[in-house]
């Protein structure tokens, strides 16, 4: 009998063979209640078999890459002990020398990764593309939310060390905050990239609200005025593939995709990542 | 207890303080059934608390300014009763000094509004923001209807006072009475705007279906092949902000916007009306 | 001008004039993202539009009652602080011999509203109608929750004053805990009451949950299996309404209602509830 | 070639053989606008193609019988011509020796029918099944609508001629009216029906709305509380099918209605009409 | 770390050590266009976890029973293979001394485990609960149909050991077949079951069609008319469950769910049936 | 009585008048379960009336044209026999110098049309404006499938003869094919179009899911990435109108379009088509 669980498309690879791995980050704080963001990770895998495996914009097919598809992290207990599970697991697998996927879930699972990249890439780049800032010092009496994750973030990494793209909607503090602190390159995907992004391992954190709701609006903060699907390719075609070591996407929030259309961007987004992780090991 | 009704997000400043007052107009010709646009003000009202009060495209924070929201008018009788009941409302809001930005309803409202205007600003120039012309000399036997409606102001206003933006469905005569009166700029945002525009008393009105169906589809009558929001912000950022007597914001249908999706935009779009209505007060 | 903001329906009598008094308790921990719980007042209040103001399984009319809507209360900070800020609201209202319909919400604004009622009516009775038990000692770490809110009520009001109908889902704790502590009556709405209750002060709290979800889909958890409309409304029809001191209707979860009919059917058992309020005044 | 229109699945006998004729009367007061009622005909043939075409019920095959749709009335005019236009259609076909079934369309299209009816059977009875009375004397200022339809019908009747089952929603006033008159037989399908129903010819306006919204919610005003889909086939079962002369299935509003469910319900509903409509022909 | 792919519930007890195994069968005609039936399993599992473990029902918990979800089957090439599959899998399991829940699907799997089932249970009887006969000869030129599969699953277990309770729908000549070949016992849930039942391995396949569509609209031929929840729980309940060889659930489709409740509904159902598979082990 | 069955707008004119001819083609490869594909073409009638009948674009209207809309075909039997039915009813409308819109359906029923128009017009050219190549040599073992149509019309039409514009996604085996054959003339809807294109027969067949789906999200095969509405009607601009011998709109799958905006987008893109169909005949 050939029976399986759900995986995205067919990256069935085992484990051990595998440079590139999927991991299923289902932070939830309203986990209590109906899936929110708990199911993204499954239902991006749903989706993901609607697409074919073959890239035209990379002319790589994802059947020809060695893949993990590790399925859900099991998170218990408490925001912060969900955060310290994700970096853990983080840890494992870059300590194995694969390069991660990691499917939200909420903004927050972004800190879990970063800490474990953070100890064994001491100069990473964080590179945000988000419609938010997310850069308040706190947020309804919280230090950990998906409205301070990059804030949390930059403690991490340090100055000069996280990028935003494509904020378009904080609040007047955070704004100046970043202008201060020189995070914010713009709004737009042409956005000119510091050279040295070259040269420094880079996360790539994608929150898909950047994209506009009108193409996107399964997100948990949907902000009209966004990116097309388009903009987001080219932005992501400009991007040094040999330099990510790492990169997720987040905020999905199925209750809010009823046809599963942003689950079906969110896919077809992951599928371009995975094979733009890949093409390091080409060489 | 610190208890409050539904209103534009922070907007609760005194009447008395407020020199920008938001006013429902939920005028609804279907309003002996299930609510069309009759709950369109509230819907609006919800979606602005997903919102930031901070508009970084004008750079000006709503909690920094004196807005009230008045609620819903409560319209009564046949349809020209009910318009006259906004005229009377608006000419006491301009009275007492105020800028109102009306939520519909219908587009039918506008005309209540513009001939309370004109009473006090006799070189009143309005500019519509539409898909559609509602330029007929009447529709299916009635002669007030959102497909008459700027027919009739045309008619309040006169020649010349009239300016139609983004139009791009009509029937065969209103085209070309169109071409002949003189009122349509044109159906791309880059429109070239008359210079004398920046001289006269100003009434924007902004039908939402002016926006593409895939941005904005919970309106009473999509016509695809819009504009999409960021065109209609650069748009916005080409008035002449000072010059602004008042706004209003029609024809969100709720019931074709289950998710929220297109009352968000309504908000958004909204908020940055209500900061653009304050700017004259900075002088 | 005559403009108003959103009542539930025509109940906009003066407070001072008002016996009873219906007041939003939006309590939602999800409240930093979408609105799920928080808006649930308001989208009654708009679905009671839909309704008549007379009640033909009462023969009352609401337009002949003195009620009044304060709309929502102003929740802040963390859990227990919003559930401090609600029994305050409560404490005030009785203490103005009011008697109030709390919409929520999660169910446990259920918890301040008790503690409030407790400290005038020393042998209050709490009867609750939910598909679930809420008896949890804890929940996902959290001692309070939508899972353990009647277990801390248990503990408010003591031995013997907690009565539960409808509960058809528990775990094996709970229903062996219920079963011990004898507040579970049964599942149906044919229940025997004990004849004590027409002698005690009683609260009703209404988990909206304990109807079908054929039939009231858009709550928070949905459980298959539950009782119809008119089984709800018979046994509404068998409480000794001149003993109610107050009641909630709770857990109404909007983005689980794209159509509304769950508002619907939340604002008809509202009305229902309103009237049934008002009937010790007629003695 | 082998093209055909719409029907109601396989209705399309020719006009000349048929006995039993389907006429829509897409009366839509907000026709001016997106779709409400007006499409409801098409979607009820629409979603009678998911049926088969027996009838468990009846043992009778649609296949079997000679029944010609005539696809829709094209309505023009104010609503008193338009139902003008039905009365006259209704007129032709009963001349002609045809009995109709209507698909609406508003509740209001029933007065056309009934004064066409009327005018061949002087001793017509018309059975209203429904939730709401529309008895009202006028509504919103209005004379003609879906609220004072079967009060202008019991004009055109006459005492004992019209009788109401259903009905679980009225304002005082109509309640009353209904009670004075004797209109009212009860809220439950269960009702006895007078005995003098054997003997008159009988006509049936249903609106769907008298099913409970979680069976049927795509209707113009859906009410909590009402009929299963059994207990309307046995209601149907137990009238005197040799005397119906006609009958009508009104109120479905497709925009409500996204899933097509409350369609099928329709059709499967009109499809249990149009076998107890040829019954009579057996004889 | 910590992961695991989509399970139903708690159900990962290793298969060595299972008695009840779970095994998706996603059976879709229509596989190569957007998922419908192809993701019912998954999505049944995903709305598991809405559910507590324990069954008030039977007083029984999933927690502690031993249960292994193998995930789905990957089936290929037409569906004569694949029902050869699913023939082969069940063989397997069984073959193993396991009791399988299977998930579809489309109706058809059932004909696959039926033809395993009867080489290992020679006098196997198959109890199909379900809105339609699914007994044609042959349908739209097939021979391998949803509407014809338990007339082929006839032909295999032999006369007098298929039994139908709860159809709604047939065409005349089905109709007339059940009632010659006695497989039907009647529609409704208080059906008398023949005494030999008790006696006899028994096969339960139940299409969630059996349920009105107010309940479970997210199926693929949905019929006005059902049964409620509660119905078919007593239905189950008078099930000799320790006769029970195995059992599917069929027929949801996720495309016609976008809330998810009907998902809710299968998986209730399933855990209700996974845990009356279990019950044979205690003796 | 003036009645009249559903056609596309006021395409009315009668068979013998008309140059233009309207044909739906609802094949449907799930049409034994609920209608995908198989109510497409009513769904786009039903939308059209939405729409003005003139159209600024080509400053022509429908109301001036005579166009007939002959239903749809009563496609029979298995895929094959249908494609031949399309291919015969086509063969007919050319016979009589008709030139056809045909409505999908799914996108196979092009290979029925082709077959029909090469017969006529021996240097056809088909241009397939798609978001799929559609070029697989089988698909799932079959030879007719959506996936593998345009292959089999190349064969049909012979080198040189078929042009794939608007293509995002295929296989890699397909793409090459594509680039081999030279096929694919680009992705964007700006491409360079072959000047020959002006001197021989075109039949333009449009795949909806060309567009984004944003903007058109109803189709059976969801891209993400595609055109806007302008591109696509820009791209309609620049093709030979004269040279059009007939065309077809194809994959609307209401099934996926609860709100009708699809269609909605289905219907517009139908009416300028026809259009465009009819200048021919100025001349």
């Amino acid at each position: 009998m050939k029976a399986s669980s759900l995986s995205f498309l067919c990256c069935r690879s085992p484990y051990e063979e595998s440079k590139v791995v999927i991991l299923g980050c289902p932070l939830d704080l309203t986990a209590s209640f109906r899936p929110g963001y708990r199911f993204a990770p499954n239902a991006i895998r749903e989706a993901s078999w609607n697409l074919e495996s073959y890239s035209p914009l990379w002319e790589r097919d994802l059947e020809e890459e060695k893949i993990c598809d590790l399925g859900d992290l099991e998170l218990a207990g408490t925001v912060r002990e969900a955060l310290g599970q994700i970096e853990e697991a983080v840890r494992e697998l870059i300590g194995d020398g694969k390069r991660p996927l990691l499917l939200g879930g909420e903004h927050l699972i972004t800190l879990g990764a970063v800490k474990a990249l953070k100890g064994q890439y001491v100069d990473l780049v964080v590179l945000q593309v988000d419609a938010h800032g997310d850069l308040r010092e706190e947020y309804l009496g919280a230090e950990l939310s998906h409205a301070t994750v990059m804030r949390r973030v930059w403690e991490e990494v340090g100055a000069d060390s996280l990028l935003q793209v494509g904020v378009r909607s904080w609040d007047r503090t955070e704004a100046q905050w970043a202008r201060e602190a020189g995070t914010f390159l713009g709004e737009g995907p042409e956005v000119t990239l510091p050279a040295e992004l070259k040269e420094r391992p880079l996360y790539l954190t994608l929150d898909l609200d950047v994209l506009d709701p009108g193409i996107c609006p399964g997100v948990g903060s949907p902000e009209p005025g966004g990116w097309n699907f388009k903009d987001l390719m080219a932005f992501l075609s400009r991007l040094p593939a040999d330099r990510l070591v790492g990169t997720d996407v987040v905020e999905l929030s199925p209750p809010f995709d009823p046809m599963g259309g942003s689950a079906m961007v969110a896919a077809k987004v992951a599928r371009e990542l995975l094979l733009q992780l890949c093409k390091k090991f080409d060489i």
